[in-house]
């Protein structure tokens, strides 16, 4: 039975997830593949984590005593950011040993190094839990999908704001309201940018679309919007027109290239996007031959990012005891243009809070008119008499045309405060 | 580059599909995965379809000539059936050629035969496309999701009955009815019984258990009830109480072993499982992990299975050109006891058919409280003055006390006709 070594570099939430995955399975993975997965060193800046976890005896100070022993066959890093684990993940790999991480950042930000890295080496690195946590994704796209083109592939792959527009379309809250609900209850961080910002979910829809597209997609090829904008009304006016309001990350293959964005949209209630809640994630795809199809489960997690972690150990660890030894790396074989979001054509929800005054549609819907867009609904929504909101749904328009109908708005006399817009999908 | 020599047997719809994907992206296979896939010979009963997809020089008369070249790598099975199937897949893995098919009957049925077979021959038997069309839910079962314990896996696995299921609660139409517009419209055989009777399914679900519990369950360990019995009338009166009705394939791990079934079960419309309509297939699963999961999508047709038969082709293609000669096989090797329907306890939906007199109901309770049945509620509906449906929601209670009391009811003078029972799940 081949044994395999393993190393933990970062024992927090996801490592000691992993870690008990592991200890509970262990002797099922005997069994089941023919494995021997061995624990055989930890690391984290804090001993009572170790201890905590009741590893204190694997315990090393430092992470180099796991990247220079020769015994570790896998080192799996679990700090997060990409200072020092880019640190760790290259030390490892130029040392020969396989990498498992979980890092989106990482990934989005230093794929290429890190995959020239892996094949000069002959070694592999894995990232299943770098996107929505436990559900098979970065898997399938590899593999079983393998023989398709994919045209589409978006989904919610961020639990704590899909928590807080959940909660903020069930009860009516403020922004501010949810976000400090969702930081009591350990779903947002204290400081919650990353997530509220879009850039974790730029991130993961930046792997998903190279993976997808063979071709290199990086976190600053994303066009990033966050829901900090989002307000109960647009909740409220979006259910009544039957949408719900999701952030999504969107990658299109298109003829001009890859277009991927991240930014909240609004969504029919029929789409099977539309009624993934609280803090499930889902992904949707699109292929050539396969069609449609949607993954769905918990995104974040001890246990189900444990699941994909502990689910690339024993992938690599089954390859080392069938005796492999070529490893494939990138698949991002083909060059794409990133294409900008100024050529996107879409649908648009605009909202456009103006003064409650005869006249001001005309105004309005000249500013339109001479940006050529054309308009399939409009209503005066709510308002205290003195001000009132502007509820306009475009036919399909372009990006550019639309940016512009907003800056002219805004020069208006008749306009409160500026216009929130949300890109119909789906 | 690798050229890999595959041959197919049987060029039907999913055989065709496949055939077109691996035309249409031959360059792409060469430039991502490094593979040259050769379509070398083909063989089917009528040369016709050969001509009609344009392969008629490489048509093959006898499917000998395929398993007797040397130079055919991966033979790809699609006649189905468990005859001529069966012995051109054990020929072939004999003959120590790699196979894929899509024969959900022939796994089913024969699976450790076939397994044994390849092992012997240090080849690979792959059968990603015989479940739930092109949903990836094999490749991630034994791959992504494998650190897991899996306790549930649940699914719509038949899209014929989906669609009928669908149309009847939409429509209101009859069973009959509705089987004539699925055979019109393709979704159904002329001979429908493999798919309304839930054999087709079982065969799914048999083979998702093996994998999923790593044991092996064979088609004749599992329950097996159709939808022929579904009347519009319990469709109706699902929705009113908020469930759905689908004919779904489930396997639990219990403490007592693997409890498998197919039958019609009513599902709460806040189950992601209950949206699920028409031709579409879904897998739920849950594991210690990971916890809920759900993968969406198309579950048959030349594009969705062709896409899962090309997957299993490329996997091979890919392993070949890596050098791989360790194959891993059969993934039972467990032993778990397959545990009866009577010990199954469930809440059920009964309706009983009744003479509409008083007393009635009271006749019923009494059984039920004979049988140590807890009834949730209960109500009368419909009926044209003479007879009348009491429906009855029990809690949970034990199959085999529910079938006695079923029995018992059938005994009385106020009974019209058999009730319809339905077991409620999720």
């Amino acid at each position: 039975m081949r044994k395999v070594n393993i190393a933990f570099i970062g024992i927090g939430t996801v490592g000691g997830g992993s870690i008990n995955i592991i200890r509970k399975h262990h002797d099922d993975y005997m069994r089941h593949h023919g494995i021997d997965l061995n624990i055989a060193a930890v690391h984290c800046r804090t001993f009572q984590k170790a201890v905590d976890l009741g590893v204190e005896e694997l315990y090393v100070e430092r992470a180099d005593e796991i990247i220079n022993n020769p015994d570790i066959d896998i080192v799996v890093e679990l700090v997060g950011g990409t200072t020092a684990a880019k640190k760790y993940v290259l030390g490892a790999l130029r040392a020969g040993k396989h990498v498992v991480t979980a890092n989106k950042a990482l990934m989005a930000t230093s794929g290429e190094e890190l995959f020239d890295a892996a094949r000069q080496h002959d070694v592999s690195i894995s990232f299943g839990g770098s996107v929505a946590g436990g559900i098979p994704i970065i898997g399938p796209l590899k593999h079983s999908l393998a023989a398709n083109e994919i045209t589409t592939i978006m989904g919610i792959v961020n639990g704590t704001t899909n928590y807080m527009l959940t909660k903020m379309g069930e009860e009516g809250l403020d922004y501010s309201e949810v976000l400090k609900d969702a930081q009591r209850k350990g779903f947002a961080e204290a400081n919650p940018s990353a997530d509220v910002e879009g850039e974790d979910a730029a991130a993961k829809i930046a792997i998903l679309a190279s993976i997808a597209f063979n071709c290199r997609v990086q976190l600053d090829d994303v066009h990033t919007e966050g829901i900090t904008r989002i307000s109960p009304v647009d909740l409220e006016y979006a259910k009544e027109m039957g949408y719900a309001i999701k952030l999504l990350a969107i990658a299109h293959r298109t003829d001009l290239g890859v277009e991927v964005r991240v930014h909240p949209a609004m969504v029919p209630m029929s789409h099977q996007l539309a009624s993934v809640n609280g803090v499930y994630n889902a992904v949707y795809l699109e292929g050539d031959a396969v069609g449609k199809c949607m993954f769905f489960g918990e995104g974040a997690g001890a246990g189900p990012t444990g699941s994909a972690v502990v689910g690339d150990i024993i992938e690599i660890a089954k390859k080392l005891a069938d005796g492999v030894t070529e490893f494939r790396g990138c698949t991002c074989t083909d060059q794409l243009p990133i294409v900008s979001l100024s050529s996107l054509n879409a649908q648009y929800y605009i909202r456009i809070p103006v003064l409650d005054r005869s006249g001001v549609f005309a105004e309005m819907a000249k500013i339109f008119a001479r940006e050529d867009i054309s308009i399939k609904s409009v209503v005066q929504r709510g308002g205290d008499g003195r001000t009132t909101d502007l509820v306009v749904i475009t036919h399909e328009a372009n990006e550019k045309a639309v940016q512009a109908a907003i800056s002219d708005m805004m020069l208006t006399e008749t306009i409160v405060s500026e216009p929130q817009l949300i890109r119909l999908v789906g």
